[in-house]
């Protein structure tokens, strides 16, 4: 692999919690080398300014926008586009004006174009144009789902951090065949509410309080439920007082008694083959995944009642990490380059 | 009321946090005033050797056993029982020996003698006699449940503080029959597993992480079952990196559609007379309730599915401020005696 | 007492932590009642609304202005200004307007009357005029230290919450000609930042973290050393992963050695009449006193070295409970009135 | 470099939080393998059983005991003591026995040999042998300090956390003769404790709470002052309710007035070609260095008053990560060598 040469990254949307983990992971990727990194707010100052623990691995400036010369010289290029839900559009517009023979792939963080159904898709992101033709182009990017459109997709529409984790929990359940109606109960750290400071998300408010946000009426249920192919199920997501996490308990009804063992057998048997799930005998938490790639599985049945519990750094496997997977999958690399790390098991 | 003399108060177990909350609930008491708090380790201590927040308030020294004699002088008097599970057994057979007329007043805030179920009890409390006579004597405490009951007990169990937030969320649903299988999703702080010094909840490995634990397999499972007369649930855990605070997400189905307002409505016609569950529009959180005897409440629906959201502070409405809310009851007082304070708001 | 009527008490600054943290308490005074809430963002709407866990302790709604007349027509009323720095000059200046005969009493949370430097003032508040005037009417509100002019005192410039902390750690030290140069090296909650969100006060950012903020430039360094009477002092706030409390840390030289069980008979000599100060054997902690108006000292030496600490719930005794102690000396009341109770212990 | 063979790697103490972190790091180092890992309560079970968020990264089983046959077999080897105080003594004599040609180099993570003042020692560690002859062959193990003697040394006595932190925010003052006494204000997350279950590290009592622990008498205070070579020291360590992090404040004079400037240039010049050092405009704070080898260093002055502030993750630059920044120098490999990552940022 060493003829070839490395992967000319673009960052847009430089100063955000995606942005900055971008750039954390790809600080460790021997193959891709991030070139422009762009923001409009803070173009002209080192992209360390705004990441301060990055100091000493990024001498780059933020860009005012993407410098598209250098994506386009390079022998292969990506742009990472990690920009508010919204904003992406335009800019997926302007890189097919720029390059017109699609040289440069695109994975795009934002919901912009994940939904492939018209009216949950206008209900969730009323601003965002439905865009059909472009939107046919893009290929919804949970990896241990869609390995094989990913690699050769010019457009990956990278998951919502929920959706990652409410179907890595569920899968086994729904192609055995298993599960009724699903109820999902999701707990998410504040950076999942991104950089942007919010009375919602204020220190005083979140440290040591708990509590549900948008019941039933979350953006993320049409994408699980998309994702899932069920549509009877309700997902609650809740604000824990950490910074990054998501864990999700998910309730359902197996077609059958199955004792706990039995079903983490199922669970390991389907996951077999995914470097990034684990399937674990004891409940899994956010101390196991925090920092890492990985999606820590494990399930609990009593009789015919199952609960399923996945656990992700919402901004790795949940955003970023799960991005840089996904690179790793459209350029032919192994899938663990730049992510074959544990997480920091303390935090 | 001025004419009646002080409830002589004595409370067993007394280093541990359900003492300690007694206590802070009882200094600010008109008509209770704690005579003897008992502690075989600390026994010659003062008090506030292991309560240092509450130096000021009180003088009182450990003793080695409760004082009788004082308890039984006074015209009215109760004892809280906060020991660990198993223990209360002992200290109830004492009081009646100590007491055959019976007239000290019992609250007992361990798991001892809540179940009425002897199965249920025997899986649950293996370790605690089931004690079939004595047993009949107990009123299960749940203040807004059993209120009649209670007035008149000599002995009250208390109840566990997930039972109270599971129940008194979906109590209007069961008895309105709009609910089948409930899935309980229950959060708490690790205050509710007690004082003594565990692994599990050290501040190292519960900082900043979140995770099930006994999941479906948990011994408040049956209580719950009990308390709403229903058996079609299930029932998770997780540990908060909080200190205080429990908040449940109920999901079930209705027997019909109704929005989020109607069953806002219900819910408040429900609990219309009762000083201690307020029902709120917006998603409850724990920096409501936190510090105080309050059980926030509120719901969600979107067609026919529902979820009913609960939070208490586990130590007040969970446990000491329910006992004193008992108390109340049991010697014809105000229930909002020493209990009439909203909660700190900001933790 | 009970034929004098209640104090009318209006706050202005309605929404924010001040008032907060001054209704809660109130809500709890047995001679004072709040009659009007001022704020203009949130005019006309119940005062709960934005207060949610005083429910069932408040009816009443926001008034855009004051109501000056409820609080002229009473026979005795009191305004505490929760306002933001530099807001306040303003509203004191109405007050003279509309009461020139100085019926109410008025305490102002802000920091734009408690300097008499003129250069301190105008280099820590260059917003706020310095109305010598006016200012001279203004008594600085450290109850311990002022309590005679305070009870007389028709303005109060209520004491920031460091300078509160740090004054009372080190006034024995300093009144008994012990100390040199004096490092404050001072931590404190989030809340001390007030409501509005703020990237530097954001959950994510906060949460498991912990750095210095204007170091050796803070504002409150004058108000300490004018407090203190000292001019050497140097004084760094930090910002802790928590919503109340601060503890101060002061490091000093004694003029001779003394054992720490010497130096605490000094301090327990000195505030022996204080109902809010208490010396503790043990180093002092934040859960001793948040959500009560306490401060607890404690002190440790080593030869002739000395570090003195202290801890308060900044939003009590570091502001709201401090302006109700200065409220109950103004009008004769117990100092206790409405404040003794009990911090929450564990949070 | 590839001709050469791996290091052989064992780790005595392995259920720790010292060893947990050196598993962690060495997961990603090129140059070094882990072999053997000892723990007497595990011995048998799977090394991830106790740090699951590792699973897939080892295979190893406990042993009881270290193996040494496979640590004299390969060509260089490394032990890490990552014992409790006490017990490296018993584990260095027998390294000493079975390996009497020195063969195996030694880092010790415990305290047992970093004193060289026999009455510091004795003060200390009173359960420690003094041992002259072997302690004579320890060199004390602060990278940035003693590089050369490092290098050659059989035996490294890894420093504390606090000496760490304390001794490189003063260095390049000391150096430059400014200082007079030093005032350390030093605050430490709960995993520096160890994994142990403690009432003063549990979660209720840690979280939402800060204080000092003892002050003036902490047995660190004595390494710091042999590291710097400084009597005239005053230090106080305080418990934050993070995990990991410390945060040091050091208050001193310096010999004339500078600018803050004019001391950062002065600090970047001492620390320009060290790796893991860096000098920051900003205050330093623990999200910048948590999960990484860094120790980030800010100043404040204020004329001749000066604070300067470093931060490090206690478990990496203050144990673990410092001890293979020391295993990379006995080997003549790169400093960065498994290290070379920035921290996670956001906790």
């Amino acid at each position: 692999m060493e003829q070839l040469s490395n992967i000319a990254i673009g960052i847009a949307g430089g100063t955000g919690y995606g942005a900055f983990e971008l750039l954390r992971l790809l600080s460790g990727h021997c193959y891709g080398q991030v070139v422009t990194v762009s923001s409009q707010s803070a173009a002209g100052s080192p992209v360390t300014s705004k990441h301060p623990s990055l100091d000493g691995f990024y001498d780059l400036m933020f860009d005012a926008e993407l410098d598209f010369d250098q994506l386009l010289e390079a022998e292969r290029s990506v742009i990472f586009a990690a920009l508010p839900h919204g904003a992406s559009f335009e800019l997926v517009s302007k890189i097919q004006e720029r390059d017109p023979d699609g040289r440069i792939r695109v994975i795009d963080l934002s919901g912009d174009f994940r939904l492939k159904g018209r009216a949950a898709h206008e209900t969730a992101y009323p601003d965002t144009p439905w865009a059909e033709e472009l939107r046919q182009e893009f290929v919804f990017g949970l990896t241990e789902a869609r390995r094989d459109q990913i690699s050769s997709a010019r457009f990956v529409a990278n998951p919502g951090c929920y959706p990652t984790a409410c179907s890595l929990a569920t899968f086994p359940l729904i192609k055995a065949g298993h599960s009724g109606a699903i109820n999902f109960d999701a707990k998410s750290g504040t950076s999942g509410a991104g950089r942007q400071a919010k009375e919602f998300t204020s220190h005083s408010r979140v440290n040591a309080n708990f509590q549900a946000y948008n019941p039933l009426q979350h953006r993320h249920q049409p994408e699980i439920a998309e994702t899932l192919g069920v549509e009877q199920l309700s997902f609650v997501p809740h604000l824990l007082p950490v910074a990054r996490g998501i864990l999700v308990s998910a309730y359902t009804t197996l077609s059958k008694p199955m004792t706990t063992e039995e079903l983490l057998d199922e669970y390991r048997e389907f996951y077999k083959d995914e470097p990034f799930v684990r399937v674990k005998d004891e409940p899994v938490d956010l101390a196991g995944v925090v920092g890492s790639n990985f999606c820590d599985i494990s399930v609990a049945t009593r009789g015919s009642q199952v609960v399923a519990m996945a656990a992700i750094d919402n901004l790795v496997k949940g955003m970023a990490g799960q991005a840089v997977q996904n690179m790793n999958v459209m350029f032919g690399l192994s899938e663990r380059a730049g992510l074959w790390h544990p997480g920091i098991g303390l935090v």
